[in-house]
């Protein structure tokens, strides 16, 4: 990236639709702030809610044409598809439950699909998507977005490069506190749809971050667990799903992982946070910081690494925008992953396409499953 | 703000031209994604470079229809204000000398002006320039977009409560380092205008960084020193400007303050950071870290107040986004600047309007030459 | 504490004796500092190393009177014994092996111990001991010094006073770099003991430091964990000891934690880091900036608490000897300790006795071995 | 030091005294710590009160022998002198106003003092005290402690072997918050003194903390500044002394200088800080974190450089008693200023000796007398 002004040409924006993401949503929101940023999507038509009326009153809000206010999904998917100017792209922002049949819709209708994680509520599920993406030669994204941010791609770009020798240990954290209480019996939306099993699926915390958490430390060490023994807990009362997860990881290298992922650490509001430690040194990331990087070459003192700074490699540099000390942030990282899936539709094979695609998706699927198994055995070692 | 949901109905983008941002600007690129990253302004028409084949190029990578890529400001101003569709605002992103005679020309044609800072190269040229807006009852801003910052927005609301109790002592500070060594003989664009006086007017760091500080401390705090005394340094040889600035500050109300701005100060890259101290409390506010805003009530414990966190107050709450502990940073801070303008320019007159305006560009050229007079006289006191 | 000066009248010295902590040891010269830093010992005899000539030699450096200065522990604990003015109790810094014995023949003479941790490299030594002890009626103390940093003090109380709620979550880790290459190789003395089983026992990491991390969660929070699942593992060829140890915790009470400890994670010196979340909020601390606790109360802004400032309660405050901002450090912690063995050795029964006693040393050695049961068993969770 | 077992032979401790310190003082007990840590001293002998009876009962209370424990500094610097085994070194721990007669009657009596700073209420009395050491030949040393702390060393020999090419900017700032309220009204004894001219002196917080902000500065740049621009400030109604100290600084070389001092910044317990930037890099040192400096080679990321890690010059090393990770505070680097006075009046030439001598001493007073008159005459430059 680093100035969209160094692009030859400004190409047209690729029309995107959106399902879900209506009134109250947070993630919607997210998603068209990302598509906008720089400039490479047009927002056109919706699903925006399953209810009827509010669908049709958020997409007054966000300008959509009227006849691109669609009702349903089904009904979307079908009249873009019929459309000679319809959606190329449709971003899928609804409980997790939803996600697999609308992006199945979509997928036969033959328009590329960007789909919240975790991608399915079954491993079973995640896979026939995979199958009808491949069939239908249909670009499948997940918005793992955190691995959006430069310093995340630096890190990874480092290990690759080896600058920290083998890797020994992996400790991956992702605390927030939001659901320290029982805020669901309250009707807070976010609240009540990600802590029951009918939306969310079978894993609460897990599924909601622990899948970052997990994607993050897969995506920046190269290497996926083996192996995992968790714990999962609930600690509000009467809540139906996990709040907290413990969970040891085991690589075929001899790697050890610790995962911790918590909705109800007070203090922590979204304290996703990555070391990785190798023979010849290691490195500390955290979110909430997200443009410093700390690296520490074994035997010397641990270095400050900021974002879009000379220290930082090229897969690093090429996700920033402005120089460093102005702080980019998670609009910022996430907009980086539209970009790249923009990159991508549009073929520019000469970009670097690392956006996180449905193989992500599956393996994150795949995690959720073996934690819960794992954990309903007494935290017996599950392979992955 | 807090999700662009909530707006009743999409209001029709405001239409936005741009004078300077060409290649290998800095400034420009900036603006564009403020502009759009709220989804309130499509950029339509530019004179983008005082080379006209880079003007002219630059417009074509932004996607501007050719007619509407202007040669020179001029014919962009005329040609614009005769249009059923003409801008309705414009940005100026030019290097400061060329600030005035822009905007002028674009008040002239009864378009709005969005001008980087600072306003003008001397003081008489930005009073006529807020004579000639007012006359001509356009909206002016000057983009201070570091007050975009909604802990900056908590702490003045803070102040102005009295939480701090009477004021004392205000630090404020923006040391940088890209200027350490003589870049701009290198041929590096943003040293080079920015080290001409030609170019920048007389202050170097003074105007393109101290005055951010200075207009950051006198927002925060609701106070204008009365006087200063000021002592500016050249360290790196052959340089034409101040590279380093130290000015002492007194209130009308007895309160002190101190101003250190640098362009040579390794380490520091945007490294912006304001302190107040009143006879009840304490702030302290960093611009690389601008989610957390350290509070000290005199005698209990420091509090980390976050971005979006309960305890930020309404005029802070109003201009975040999205949760806590997702960062937000510049662009964000920068794209608050330009969707309150927005607001201004379509008269919603029940929201706050809190943008920097002319009379904050007045200000900013009034301290830069103060500065310099006191500096002259060994650093002697001068009112403001 | 909080100044010596307050104390009604100077008492005399308490006379100590050491075993261990000759030319080349770490941690002797930290018990005589801390011995010496309240000015409530004076150390007069001592056994100082296994080698007589070095013993002899390291003696004299340290000013003992050469009749005190023994070859051998037994000769010594016979010798003060028969002394009339012989010492009152012996400070324990050998390798781990010897902590035993060395215990066992001072309690024999009728002397106080204060042993390093572990207590003993096997629960059935550490058993006898314990029985040993409470026979003889000596006072014996484990020196777990982590627990004499004031903010330990003050979150003990905190979380007794039920300011967290019920606890939830105890996150503890204990990472350090300096075995990240095989320096026991080298010669290094600390490293040579420490990773050899003979002389460490079987725990290596797990011993050094894991059992600190435990007792400061113990202390901490009241509570013991019911049952743990652990995995160890040896990261540096030809290591003979583990270097990582992960380990699940599971408590009576329902609540779940986590500790880390390792000797191979570049980047971290001494990095004892605790946090615990309960219902009602959450508390952070780091050991290497001792001076500040984080305390988020849920829904409120964190609060940086710092020692001797007006928010520690009285169990932090009676063990601070300077004002806020002037840092204290390790051996000031590790004098409290000291200081309040002192305190139980005159029989002073109106100040509270917090030093760690031997029910912890045997709590600690259950904790290795547990671990090590454990980690054979493929991480199955074994009872405490 | 790095280990006292290191050093050859246990030497016979330094018998001390000390004027001051008694029930209610702080920097008394700071000093009597000091002087114990390292085991180098013994105390005893006193005049700690200038009321007798609470001279004789700190004196019991400290353990001195009855007879030494004297109502008048006059008595116990005649009968000290007149003992066999009377004191070597006494230390000065009284109000400002009595440092330099207390020091008078010791030089006279052929006794080596340690003196609290500031050295005196007057330029003249200081060089006064000057002369009179020179003729007597006696160590002088004048307690400017913070330049004990290891990594204060480490930053001096740093910028003396060129690591940050030539001195640009010195900031440095020592704010404290414990003056907010008019405590002294209170009869809080550390404060009632401090702003009593008749006991500090002419400068409040300029004299109790801005001098040991320049000491601190001169230090580690090894250079004084050449002239200054002081601007004092009371904000405590009825206050006698300044409580707020802001000073521009110039040096000889062309750096330039800001220096602030203030004690009603809430929110700051003894936040010393201390930032120098060359052409070539930049470091940063804060008091309350005294274990990590932050060193920007320009260009190169900043680096961590902690306490006894391989990166510490030797000037470093040698001042550091334990592991990087275990923190060392403010009473070993304090310790560290008494180790190197032990061994100066040992005369063990082959030990560097950096405590602060009288000539600091000296220029600390003439600090203070030159910001006052700048102060006084509106900021005026004012040559040191």
């Amino acid at each position: 990236m680093s100035g969209e002004s160094a692009r030859p040409a400004a190409p047209r924006p690729i029309r995107l639709g959106m399902v879900g993401g209506g009134e109250g949503a947070f993630i919607g929101a997210v998603h068209r702030i990302a598509a906008r940023l720089d400039g490479q999507y047009a927002l056109v038509a919706g699903a925006l809610s399953a209810s009827p009326e509010k669908a049709c009153r958020s997409a007054a809000a966000l300008g959509l044409a009227p006849e691109r206010a669609y009702a349903s999904f089904t009904e979307m998917a079908r009249a873009e598809a019929a459309r000679p100017d319809g959606i190329e792209a449709v971003a899928i922002v609804t409980p997790n439950h939803m996600h697999a049949p609308v992006a199945a819709a979509f997928l036969e209708a033959g328009i590329h699909v960007i789909c919240d994680k975790p991608l399915a509520t079954s491993l079973a599920e995640a896979r026939r998507l995979q199958e009808l993406a491949t069939a239908r030669r249909r670009l499948f994204a997940v918005t793992y977005n955190y691995i959006g941010y430069p310093l995340v791609r630096h890190a990874q770009a480092l290990i690759a490069a080896g600058a920290l020798g083998e890797i020994r240990i992996v400790q991956v954290e992702y605390p927030q506190d939001w659901l320290t209480e029982p805020v669901e019996d309250t009707g807070q939306k976010q609240a009540a749809w990600r802590t029951d099993p009918a939306q969310a699926g079978r894993g609460g915390c897990l599924g909601d971050i622990g899948t970052h958490a997990f994607h993050l430390a897969g995506f920046v060490t190269g290497m996926q667990p083996a192996e995992l023994a968790a714990d999962l807990a609930t600690f509000v009362a009467g809540r139906r799903l996990d709040d907290n997860v413990h969970i040891m990881l085991r690589y075929a290298s001899g790697a050890r992982g610790m995962l911790w992922a918590s909705q109800v650490a007070p203090g922590n509001e979204n304290n996703l946070r990555l070391r990785v430690y190798g023979a010849k040194g290691g490195i500390a990331w955290r979110q909430e910081q997200p443009d410093a990087l700390h690296l520490s070459p074994f035997g010397h003192p641990t270095e400050i690494v900021t974002r879009a700074s000379p220290a930082v490699l090229p897969a690093g540099q090429r996700v920033t925008r402005i120089p460093p000390g102005h702080p980019e942030g998670y609009l910022e990282a996430f907009a980086t992953i539209y970009a790249e899936i923009a990159a991508a539709i549009r073929s520019e094979a000469n970009e670097a396409v690392t956006f996180p695609g449905i193989a992500d998706g599956v393996a994150g699927v795949a995690f959720i499953e073996a934690a819960l198994r794992s954990s309903e055995n007494g935290a017996a070692w599950v392979r992955l």
